[in-house]
């Protein structure tokens, strides 16, 4: 096992009618920015609950943050954080929402071009930002429990993350019951990206960290037990609450602690969504499967046990169930809707993979667990995916 | 699934020669209070390093807390928190040394009589006591992420637990290095507590917190996995390591979460340390089989989950799962040399489940997971474990 350290001070309120608590939660002497995506929340009764629980504060708002948070659009609440002497955030929405409402509150307090937080980057401990808390409507990224962010800039393309220990959420509300008015598409691409979340910290090569490996097979497990429930079945609050249990479980550091973690998939899937708009997680499914049989030399002892024990294959060499395996992950991507190929999204893949290998190669980035992974094999996984 | 809070700000920092550590994480202008048990660190190196992680501190220390941390000794380790003017504390031992310096860090606040603290007992909030660091000597309690504690009092024969938010260690460092010393029986028992920890969070009745059953039966299955090989074969650092970490996640809040709890197995076994002085993680494996047997009406679904999940048995009704799962767990705590039977530890067993029936009717209690378990209940149990 690796050694590690582990500190995650977020306090989770979780359950039905639980966002009328964040009235305990947020100073009384505050002024609060509240910040949202589309403007769903006016619609699901969600906004009217925020607002009642918010009774006697000072507050602002602003919505209109879009998927993959803009920096552009961001630097608009940034005007609005200064103007007003906001000293409070409350992010209420999706991964989107809380990752532009974590550079916020970063932004806030940084003397300087706000853009090299994340090119520098600018590592955030505590008292670099203001203080935050979420309401997560749209389960999916983890960024609800955990202190990284990535933020995309339309005038260059680029999509970067950037974190640090002063970006915790103070409070995190988790209230199941949002997820009854998610679009179907939307919620098998959180399941996707939980999903991969947890390949991306477990499939990579063994440390005997047998509690850790558990850990990360009871999420996959639970996330494909409640899929099709989630996808095909009425609204039930306790598969709800098990997807949304999860979605923050895969990501809240806790599965990465003295394991080696790779975040190549989460590197190239970045560029799918910065090239063609693709959604987040479904760059992930299009990437993990062609990520791993590249690397299946070094990553077949997980492989095969993820093989093993989330899907019951004994049979065959250790090769063979490594490969069953991404199979398996493959049919499990397909089962909710979700295609792994780059040529089924998009008929311009022509040339993007080159694009990526040039892009990589000005950063000098080698990814991997290993670090090994060079842009020209970065350049041959994105073409396995076409 | 339960609504419910989850915070635990506990820094963990795990692994081989952390301990220096400690020097970047201690304010420098606190006078400390090193607190330690029988001197077993004057000799495994602990001590050595810990002084040394301390150097350029003011330091004090006071040895001696037995296990079942009492009453009587820690009010003379308060006298010199007082004399001293200590500011800070840093428990270096097993769950009572850390359980013991949580009384004393709200002791060392507290206006009045310090017994009060638990005897009414005394909620901790933060602000309420002493800042304090721990450093494991001994997995066992979970004690080192949790803010609960439990002492006991010489003179009254009383055993009371007590706890809150403002009892977290501020950091505790975890060494799988110093399980290399410490006696197999004492692992045993850490193995037992740990294991039994679990059983009292997840043996109730189903709440479909999917996720959450998933986690605790990971930590049993690393148990029992880890179990021989930390009882039979040489020091294995990764071993150790999992052991460790199973010990801490076991109670440190996340697997209780959504889900009910029982502690009746707990309540019963501190009275059986309380008139044997039996160790209280073979108290617990006493008690825990008879108490499942008793309430297998409401607790069969959980118990032929676990049969069926942890052992591997499929075959028979619901019941014959839980029984056979209740036959495994015995087995299981006899393969690591714990007896479950009171009268395989004393031959003065006679009326002590009267006793244990007539206190627990002084105090109104009423146990496990529904509050339906009365003191006559409490007595068929603790007879059964005869």
């Amino acid at each position: 096992m690796l050694n590690f350290e582990f500190k995650n001070p977020t306090k989770i309120i979780f359950g039905k009618g639980e966002i009328q608590k964040l009235n305990n939660e947020i100073p009384k002497d505050v002024r609060v920015l509240i910040l949202y995506g589309g403007g769903s929340i006016k619609t699901n009764g969600i906004y009217e609950q925020v607002l009642s629980a918010l009774e006697g504060l000072q507050i602002e708002e602003f919505g209109g943050i879009p998927a993959n948070p803009e920096y552009e659009v961001l630097l608009e609440a940034l005007k609005v954080i200064k103007e007003k002497n906001i000293n409070y955030l409350l992010a209420v929405g999706g991964g989107s929402v809380i990752d532009g409402t974590k550079f916020l509150a970063a932004a806030a307090m940084y003397e300087g071009d706000p853009w090299e937080i994340l090119k520098k980057p600018v590592r955030i401990f505590e008292g670099m930002a203001l203080p935050f808390s979420t309401v997560l409507t749209l389960p999916a990224t983890g960024s609800e429990m955990n202190s990284g962010y990535v933020i995309s800039r339309r005038g260059t393309g680029e999509k970067l993350s950037s974190g640090g220990p002063g970006l915790f959420p103070q409070v995190s509300v988790l209230d199941p019951e949002v997820v009854r008015s998610i679009p179907k598409k939307q919620i098998a691409n959180g399941i996707a990206d939980a999903y991969s979340h947890v390949l991306e910290q477990y499939m990579t090569y063994p440390t005997s960290a047998t509690l850790q490996d558990r850990f990360s097979e009871s999420i996959m497990q639970t996330l494909q037990e409640i899929a099709p429930k989630m996808l095909n079945e009425d609204f039930d609050y306790d598969v709800a609450g098990n997807f949304m249990w999860c979605c923050t479980m895969a990501l809240n550091g806790l599965i990465s602690k003295g394991v080696p973690t790779d975040w190549a998939v989460h590197a190239m899937g970045h560029e799918l969504t910065a090239q063609f708009g693709i959604d987040h997680a479904r760059t992930l499914a299009i990437i993990a499967p062609s990520h791993y049989r590249f690397n299946i030399e070094s990553k077949k002892e997980k492989l095969a046990q993820y093989a093993e024990r989330i899907w019951g294959i004994t049979e065959g060499s250790e090769e063979e169930k490594a490969e069953k395996g991404i199979q398996k992950m493959e049919t499990f991507f397909h089962s909710i809707g979700i295609p792994t190929r780059l040529s089924e999204y998009t008929t311009a893949y022509e040339g993007c993979a080159e694009r990526i290998e040039k892009t990589f190669a000005e950063r000098n980035w080698m990814l991997g667990e290993y670090r090994k992974l060079s842009p020209q094999d970065v350049k041959e996984i994105v073409q396995m995916s076409y």
